[in-house]
């Protein structure tokens, strides 16, 4: 089964890229008339007629749609720091579209040696990933920011002199950050802390190189972050981060 | 923590081949009388004084050792056609490596485009990531074989006229086909399949980008051979490979 993405959807007509197109028309040679399956990267397949056979730009016909088409009962967001080789960390992004993510944030750790990740290379590896897994959605790849950006982007929750909780902004119902540093902080594995999820909301956060820094560790576990550990093998960056993408899949499978 | 490879070692010494004695003493400048951690590849780490740092054939003095370091709870064998792009063959040695598994047996399957692929790469790579994810056991690397001769090796257990089972040669306790065929054959996840696992023997076999043939399939469940799913995502061949050892890691997390 062949997909294309479309860039735009009516309700009844779709716009493929100039690249799609390209890759329709010229490559598989399909002509008007012809029918083709649709992406439009939100979660919808539309099985379509092709109107327009423009090699630059494309249009078909909805004959049918299909919404939350092989999406997966979980929404995962992996916040993983940009490894120091760019195959390593476009890999996971790879690895984790095909087993499944909803949205993975570049982070900036203290202790990151990559400050810096363009992410056009990120998002067409998503999305051919996407084409070539069969799912409809494709992952939201967020601009880096650092790790204390991006918590602070959080409110936990609150809890109150009398012991009540005042539900904090993030929508994960089970947030986990991965966490090298022995001793100090005891960790649950995140198949435990996965065993007792009730919500649908994930958030995994995957450290450099160096780890966390401290500091970071901490904000996080301010925040809610629960300490996990992946088992006892000794993981590079993105394959811990596929890892846990992973543990997420089996939870659910 | 940094770890050499000896590939011989007396009760109380160990040899450096020459590329890891040119890492040790060139590259990293260890020097006679300095203390370096060495494994044998097969599950044993031995802390070591160095009693030779000649670049070409390092020596050190065993002062203590330890077995079955950083092992695993099972014996993991992953019967996997290689892909037609060899990155990805190797990319699941690493991964599977860093994660745990045994034996990678190379298989050819009657629908495989790559029918010959020459092990030293893979082997060194199994070496590189089992030092990196601080183990002593480098998973072997099966020279490549047909699905056919590989299943013909095995002996399925044989059933009596009077229901009694006659146990075959094969020692996995469970033993998986990941077959994508719709419909005709009912599979279960492996998830499921390894719920009812009792021993520590696993076998998972992952077919080349065309999936196995029906013969091959019927092949492997006639000698015992449970077909499994790997959910609902379709994977990659390479994927599907690092998800089956990431099911087996998670099963004995």
């Amino acid at each position: 089964m062949e997909l294309f993405y479309a860039y735009e959807t009516s309700g009844s007509t779709v716009r493929l890229s100039q690249e799609e197109s390209q890759h329709c028309v010229r490559v598989l040679r399909y002509r008007v008339g012809d029918e083709i399956d649709v992406i439009d990267g939100e979660g919808t397949l539309y099985h379509c007629r092709l109107t327009d056979d423009n090699p630059k730009g494309a249009e078909a016909a909805v004959l049918s749609c299909q919404k939350n088409w092989h999406s997966h009962p979980y929404h995962l967001t992996i916040g993983c720091c940009p490894t120091k080789n760019n195959d390593r960390f476009e890999w996971f992004v790879e690895k984790a579209t095909e087993v499944g993510v909803d949205r993975i944030v570049l982070l900036i750790g203290e202790r990151s040696e990559r400050k810096v990740y363009k992410t056009e290379r990120a998002q067409k590896i998503a999305l051919s990933a996407t084409k070539q897994s069969l799912k409809a959605r494709i992952p939201e790849i967020v601009e880096p920011m650092t790790v204390k950006e991006f918590l602070k982007g959080e409110i936990p929750d609150q809890v109150g002199n009398d012991g009540t909780v005042m539900p904090g902004t993030d929508r994960a119902s089970l947030r986990m950050i991965a966490y090298c540093f022995e001793g100090e902080t005891p960790r649950t594995s995140i198949k435990e802390a996965l065993a007792g999820l009730h919500g649908t909301e994930i958030t995994v956060l995957i450290g450099p190189e160096g780890d966390f820094s401290p500091e970071e560790a901490r904000l996080a576990i301010d925040c809610g972050y629960i300490p996990i550990h992946l088992g006892p093998s000794r993981l590079r960056t993105e394959t811990a981060a596929v890892t846990a993408a992973e543990a997420v899949y089996f939870r659910y499978l």
